[in-house]
């Protein structure tokens, strides 16, 4: 069974929604039949690479929220976040364009580093001191190394804005056709859809589902099998 | 959608099935939504890493093979491969364990060169002039690199017989679970099958019903979501 979790960077319910997600899979009997894949979603897609401000200002401007509106729905994060082992920064964080992220996601994807580097910048975005928009490539090339990736191999990437952007927008596309409005979304085996960052339960409650309705395979005869078996190779018909 | 095709690198009807299938999926519309996935079966699990004998001495000896009967077989499959545009050498190949391979493909799914390992693999048992199996684990390290790994990687894995070892197990037991008793088996996104080398056109008549029969996601609704969407990230409940 493959789960697809559709999820940015800089979305707090994703950081939250993939702790809950995973607990729930821990607890799945056939949690070795599943395989997770990281999906591209940019909450901010039109936000140029050099356009960094805080969340707080951000949200001031954007949806008109007071500044002690914006301090207490991160107050509440930070313990909703604290309820699954996760460390956040109320206060100070950056916001920007989350492009070169996924990019470098993508890198990871191809190279078995990718739940890796979604992790460490899920924490870097959110728990550290320090910020993953304002400090430049170098930055996100210690945090893809931390990840297990090559620094070369990041560098590379980074410098050409190309590399990757193909993948990410094709993730966004996906994620459009699939109906997803917001992020996470989780999807099981294309079959079964979760949106938000719902309590484990509601993740055990779908893996059960999409698990119960994998189906018999439909096979598709056309006669004599060329194949081989323990039992040797079909002789190939003679011309 | 995704295609998942079990196969051994001393299969041929594995070798020319898998360039039907690429033929199929070159023409197929939605190609670019297409991803292929090898899985291993080894049709000689029982075999140790050093028992190594031509092709012609396994056939004749473990399914009663007259010589004559193998050269005719693997004259039929030269010309059948040769129609895909393959090369086979038709005499004194030889005759091993696959364990090692499988587990090289493993090695090469995580960085991302599962495929071009695979292509290199068939191409060094079926048409090369020297064996993949009597040189020796230095052998392998160059075919691998030859698809991009790293010669240290491959060692390293070759010189460790449990490494990856679970994983080639895991997909021989999934394709017995699905129903497969041989290869090349084909599973499109785990809705339809196709077994043995087919002609082409089944693989596109596959391809075009497991696209036809993807399904609208059932959605998994628990209330609120909470979730972050281009209008904002919905505010935490107060507690």
């Amino acid at each position: 069974m493959r789960v697809e979790i559709w999820s940015d960077i800089a979305c707090p319910w994703c950081y939250v929604g993939k702790a809950r997600f995973e607990k729930a899979l821990a607890a799945f009997p056939h949690r070795d039949q599943v395989e997770v894949v990281h999906r591209s979603f940019e909450l901010d897609p039109g936000r140029a690479k050099g356009d960094i401000e805080t969340v707080t200002s951000m949200l001031t401007k954007k949806y008109g929220m007071s500044a002690a509106q914006v301090d207490a729905g991160e107050d509440n994060l930070a313990q909703l976040a604290a309820a699954e082992g996760l460390g956040y920064r109320t206060r100070g964080r950056d916001h920007g364009s989350t492009f070169d992220m996924h990019r470098l996601l993508h890198l990871a994807k191809e190279q078995g580093r990718q739940a890796e580097l979604l992790q460490v910048l899920y924490r870097a975005n959110f728990a550290d001191e320090r910020s993953v928009y304002s400090e430049g490539d170098e930055r996100l090339v210690g945090l893809a190394v931390a990840a297990g990736l090559d620094a070369e191999d990041a560098r590379k990437v980074l410098a050409d804005p190309d590399a990757y952007a193909d993948d990410v927008r094709a993730d966004e596309r996906e994620a459009a056709q699939l109906g997803a409005g917001g992020v996470p979304f989780f999807v099981l085996d294309r079959k079964v859809g979760v949106s938000g960052a719902q309590p484990a339960e509601v993740f055990s409650q779908a893996l059960t589902q999409a698990w119960g309705e994998r189906q018999p395979l439909q096979l598709i005869d056309s006669g004599d099998a060329e194949a081989c078996g323990p039992d040797g190779c079909a002789v190939p018909p003679q011309h």
